[in-house]
């Protein structure tokens, strides 16, 4: 019995050990999962429970890189914070006229701009969804997304890192913030035309591989114009017609058109109920499913077999070749240009008038290559705008009618297309605004979230240098959907990037929260100047075939690039026209 | 009778125009085949019969882009011209002791190498061998080589634009440049070492693809240390134990060395009539062909596991894959360390101690990017470094019986390789110095040249501020050799650029001719520092482990290469040691 007694407190004694054991186990975590270093220092672990951080060139030091070097300190005592800098944007019309009017000023401005924007991006980018720590693959694997922040550490007591709860929320729970209660539309009267635009321009890079997974891409990591040549040059031979640089088309009712399929047989993504004469071929295999997708196709290959045209008669001693690849070349800069000028200006509501001069930036040290982040990608989702139906010339097209509808712009005539496009509003991109059939779209972005340990939307501020939200009140900006957050999360460190992202409140009068702004512009600034066009070498007149070549691209407007490739010219912009009294048509038809 | 002889007029008449119009189409010369721009002025035609040059952003302007800006003038008349800088540099031993001793001095001038170097190089790149002029591809398609200079366009009078003979002399006319007559030692004591490190080194970026043609490449376009772990990570996974970060090896009289193909089984190239037991698995398809390249695959294989085995101590908290990726970003590190301190030392003949630090380029408008061009992988054929014979330990192996022999340095031991390469010395690279079984090499890049359309050596010349040569006999300083080239080339401006750069006089006291040292250099620096890791964000300790990591990056050498991974400690140097009487081995050999 003595004996049986001590075996068993001998096994016991075992037992207990291999207990305590597993659980040290189960508990080591690693030290950076508190991710304790600030301003883009680095947390490097020291055995299983010391970490440092790495402050060299970050401008910081202190073991928390949390103190700025003298320099720094002036610099940033000087320099207005994200708020300040917003509000100075846009308001003070007054003082924006002179700036707008006075060159110099115009010009110190505009870099500004471009050098801030640029300064917050890592170029070559340090991080991929493959690693928490910088690689060789980082630099080199290009078909992984960038990451601005690395993934959370696998070891870590929560998804989030050590703040939240230890498994998230169901991501069906999200489902109730994103449904479109009623249609809300957008508070800067921003209209369908730029929804299509942002969707058809931002596919060109936005191109998950998820065969690979969320974090892999099978684009070019920038501004290639490849939703309108193909992604390659096997896809640009099928979409060319091998004579005086220009791309395939069709003529219907006098107008060009993309070509059909059979034509321009291209690699592109129908249903099975589309019928072959239906079928077009462009430049981005998704293409076909929108017919504002289908306008923005059409009108870039009327303006790429314009310039060739143009060209032609500039150079008539070139061949096809020529034609078309300095053709491509002036579309990228047109392309840029458009987005800056048009785009951009109408997102940011900003007074300063922006517009593109890479010679702003010669001379500075400034990086000409450029990788699309997964963050980036998430936070461009954005549904919303999207109203219910479209009304074209009277016509309403419900979502079942409109989608994979490609033979419709062409019965409308781009006309009437574009026409209808301006004078409707889109949605706001804001809480219960999702149209019921984007909504699975909101609630995967969440799931890749998750599968890519992307860090908590407040780490994300961080990295931005935004101060980060103390309460889910201060994120949301209002009473409701922040109580039912914060029984999700319980933490508001722990709310996740594109939760955030979709909940945070508006900055006053925009279209967006501050975090999509101060993420997005500088990787949208970094993207667009940073293409091979915009260095010292590629940008002069005779990489564009001469000045006439070169006016093309700094001369280009959206108005241009629609009025000159179609009957009549009728009012095109990013907003809905105003009334004499102020309000839009559509505001009309709500009142 | 009448009516037919007006007939006969008639088609008499049409006959002529018909010829007439012949005569002007065969006649059209692309106004641009004369090279009329200076200055990295681009030529850009203007109808059939005139030419612009556009001068934009070169610092130059005038028709032809030949007269310097102001400022410019100031710089160039203070700029020491190539021969006096390189006098200055490999002479004054006196002076440079002091400069290499004071360290502001020593930054200064190496930062001044580092910026002088990288300004010459076009980043991004400009031209591919797939057109003539800048396209969305040249930056884009990275199976290219870039191109320095884009090729002679088509529709010329001659194949090198419009000098020289219409035809050029068959490629077996030159073979008697070539053919080793009597082993000629190299001038600066190199030694075979250096040899088999440059080809070591250089194929991990030269890689031609030659299914696709002599223009495209199948590389990273740079110092990616895919020549110990392989072309992609299919291939690095084969080659690694997935334990403690480290690399397959076998033990063979107690040192390490590759593993066997069969237990690594990667695409290796071997001939039939080699045993498996005798073919090794390594990071470069064609390595188990020469055992200098056996050696080095093997030093850099310990290297890998001895880092592997320091960080382990350092993180025992890191996985397999950690100590993995982070000793690779070491060993690049250390990859670049070595070649500019031991291998760019020597080939350069400086007195300047050349160093590595990519803190001197922080802040400076400098591209981390690079591509490699067609240019630099033809410049870099040195086949005439290698002897006739190996001589290991005193045995003498002919190429027939070293070629794909890798079981020889694993029967002689790491030690009497290195001691045997060290004390051999290299040949010189010069005319009637290629050992007969690479001749064809050399003429098969003449021949790749040519299908390339590379311009005139002359031409790069320019390119790269060497004045031109006006005479054969200036170009090869001396008689013979220059009047059977000017029999074959009839203008010195119409030399091909590999048959210059073979055939040109060395510099004073140089192992190679100035093209090649004015073309190489920047190429190489730019290859170098141009690496990922070399900026700002990746330039920490963090990225390499912490300090004892870093470390192991700032102070790498070749000594501590060999010396920290074999028995014993011979001298390990890329110059054949001097005896008392300062003459070499070799040297008292021959006499």
């Amino acid at each position: 019995m003595a004996s049986n007694s001590y075996r068993n407190r001998g096994i016991l004694r075992i037992v207990f050990l291999f207990t305590v054991i597993c659980k040290i186990g189960a508990e080591y975590n690693n030290p950076c999962c508190s991710f304790p270093c600030e301003n883009r220092g680095v947390c490097l672990t020291q055995g299983f429970k010391e970490y440092t951080c790495d402050c060299a060139n970050t401008g910081y030091y202190g073991d928390h890189c949390e103190i700025p070097t003298f320099w720094l300190r002036i610099k940033l005592w000087l320099k207005p914070g994200p708020y300040t800098t917003h509000y100075l944007l846009t308001n003070f019309q007054w003082m924006w006229n002179i700036i707008n009017n006075t060159s110099f000023m115009r010009n110190f401005i505009m870099r500004s701009v471009y050098l801030v924007r640029n300064s917050v991006i890592d170029s070559p980018p340090l991080f991929t969804s493959g690693h928490e720590y910088v690689t060789w693959e980082s630099a080199a694997n290009l078909s992984y997304y960038a990451r601005t922040l690395p993934p959370v550490p696998r070891d870590c007591p929560t998804p989030m890192g050590v703040k939240g709860p230890k498994t998230l929320p169901d991501v069906e729970l999200f489902r109730k913030f994103f449904v479109r209660t009623k249609f809300k539309p957008d508070t800067i009267n921003t209209n369908v035309l730029f929804a299509f635009f942002a969707q058809h321009f931002s596919h060109m890079f936005f191109k998950t591989d998820l065969k690979k997974g969320p974090g892999f891409q099978w684009g070019g990591h920038g501004i290639d114009v490849s939703h309108i040549y193909g992604p390659d040059v096997a896809s640009s031979n099928k979409l060319r017609t091998f004579q005086d640089g220009k791309l395939k088309y069709q003529m219907v009712n006098g107008e060009m058109w993309p070509p059909l399929l059979k034509d321009a047989p291209v690699t592109m993504t129908y249903p099975p109920n589309v019928k072959p004469e239906d079928k077009l071929g462009l430049g981005h295999e998704f293409f076909g499913m929108l017919p504002g997708l289908v306008v923005f196709s059409a009108i870039w290959l009327r303006e790429h077999n314009r310039v060739c045209d143009v060209m032609r008669i500039e150079h008539p001693e070139w061949t096809d070749e020529q034609l078309f690849q300095t053709t491509r070349l002036i579309i990228i800069g047109q392309t840029i240009n458009i987005v800056i000028r048009d785009y951009v200006q109408h997102l940011s509501n900003y007074n300063l008038q922006l517009f593109f001069n890479p010679e702003l930036l010669f001379g500075y040290p400034f990086q000409y290559q450029n990788r699309i982040t997964v963050e980036f990608n998430h936070l461009y989702h954005w549904h919303p705008l999207m109203p219910d139906d479209l009304e074209i010339n009277g016509t309403k097209y419900t979502a079942q009618q409109y989608v994979f509808n490609a033979e419709m712009p062409l019965k409308h005539g781009m006309k009437e297309m574009v026409d209808s496009f301006v004078k409707q509003r889109a949605g706001s991109v804001e809480p219960n605004n999702h149209p019921e059939n984007t909504i699975h779209v909101a609630l995967e972005t969440i799931k890749h979230g998750r599968e890519l340990r992307m860090q908590p939307f407040n780490n994300y501020r961080k990295r931005f240098n935004l101060p980060v939200y103390k309460t889910f009140e201060e994120l949301t900006g209002e009473k409701v959907l922040a109580t039912e957050l914060e029984q999700l999360y319980g933490d508001v460190d722990a709310v996740e990037f594109y939760v955030g992202i979709l909940l945070e409140r508006h900055v006053n009068g925009g279209m967006l929260g501050q975090t999509v702004i101060e993420l997005g512009g500088p990787n949208s600034v970094k993207g667009l100047m940073s293409n091979p066009i915009c260095s010292p070498l590629y940008w002069r007149s005779s990489t564009f075939g001469g000045d006439v070549g070169f006016n093309l691209v700094k001369d280009s407007t959206l108005q241009k690039l629609f009025c000159m490739n179609m009957n009549g010219c009728p009012r095109i912009a990013f907003s809905v026209p105003l009334n004499d009294d102020g309000k839009t048509d559509s505001m009309q038809d709500e009142l």
